[in-house]
């Protein structure tokens, strides 16, 4: 999990609606407080705060009239965030928007003209609602599997730290030891003797110090099962 | 844009170490108290926020010994969040996991055994990670594309208070005339006036209060000039 700060940033209207009008066009300061409702040494604290957390930049620059520079300010971080948050389910992760994964969306060439801009922009948005709604029905499942492995963990097993431990390796794809030591005030070597047990029911890959789900071994079982069952 | 308390609640460390236990299992508050590394007193303080805004909901019951009852809590919300932010583009929403679209991710029936559900989990994981790689090449596209449009706009046409509003229309996908008004700081016939300067250059469609893009007179625009250029 990286980056929370972006949190604390956006729990706040007016760091909100600063940033709105800074995504439109460079913004010096009296110009930004004449945005907001708020008094302008509330704003001032709002950009103090968000230049400290490496959201924002400042720079000074003279304006197109006689006067004292003015001091201008930027977003300074291009990214996306996505959060998820159930009963079962609690995970977030920051995108890098600069260092993605490269390759057209579509097969269209450069856009040339302002015209083509808008429509390719338009037509990327489109684009975006659909991949909104599988990460809405992605998530919905995960959320209704995780209720129903927590169920039929405790029901058949019931051992809650054993359960930690798999609810943690599933959400985060692997855990280490010592995650886990400080998650679940363990010792190392008592989470190496849950992870074992664990084992029995959901196999694991134990190396190094980290634990995932062993996918080879929980096919092989699943399928030796079905056989059995023929 | 909606739902923006959630932001406040995840800007702090304690809260979010508080959701990620409530996620795993019911939990009562000395349990949830003892998994933290700040007093009783602020644990008590995060918690009562938390059910405030609505993320949690309490309920009394008898532990397994004698003694009072104890306090358990439970997330009560389900949601994915989206965040982007961007020296171009700033925009947020909340994905409602429990009223999401119906149907199937993958044509698998619905696992019966522990082992089933984790593989099932595992698939669906694989899925998000396809998802997000996805999301940030749009958003990395979409950025680089209102940087593009901001650039042109300013070169050719060169007026604020239209890319004001073009840049709120392509990022919320139409404005109704009063959030215009709101936001620029304009007179509503003053927000109509600009729109029908705007609409010279980016054609569009101003109807009941409500102002688009108009997606076909942009692309017969479009469709011409390139017939022209041929």
């Amino acid at each position: 999990m990286a980056e929370p700060d972006i949190f604390y940033i956006l729990g706040n209207r007016v760091r909100r609606d600063l940033l709105s009008h800074l995504t439109c066009t460079e913004c010096y300061f009296s110009f930004l407080s004449s945005k907001v409702s708020v008094s302008s040494t509330a704003v001032a604290k709002h950009l103090k705060i968000m230049e400290r957390e490496g959201i924002l930049k400042s720079y000074e620059r003279e304006g197109p009239f006689i006067g004292p520079a003015r001091k201008y300010y930027d977003i300074n971080i291009a990214k996306t965030y996505v959060v998820t948050i159930t009963p079962n389910i609690f995970w977030y992760r920051g995108l890098d928007l600069k260092e993605g994964p490269g390759g057209p969306i579509e097969s269209q060439e450069e856009p040339k003209t302002l015209g083509e801009m808008i429509l390719a922009f338009r037509n990327l948005s489109e684009e975006l609602e659909r991949v909104l709604k599988t990460l809405q029905r992605i998530e919905g499942k995960r959320d209704r599997l995780m209720a129903m492995i927590k169920d039929t963990y405790l029901k058949e097993i019931g051992d809650m730290t054993q359960l930690a431990i798999l609810h943690y390796i599933l959400l985060n794809g692997l855990a280490t030891v010592e995650e886990l030591s400080d998650r679940l005030n363990l010792k190392e070597r008592e989470v190496l003797a849950k992870a074992s047990e664990l084992d029995r029911f959901v196999p694991l890959r134990i190396k190094d110090g980290v634990i995932t789900i062993d996918d080879e071994r929980l096919k092989a079982k699943l399928g030796e099962k079905n056989a059995g069952e023929d």
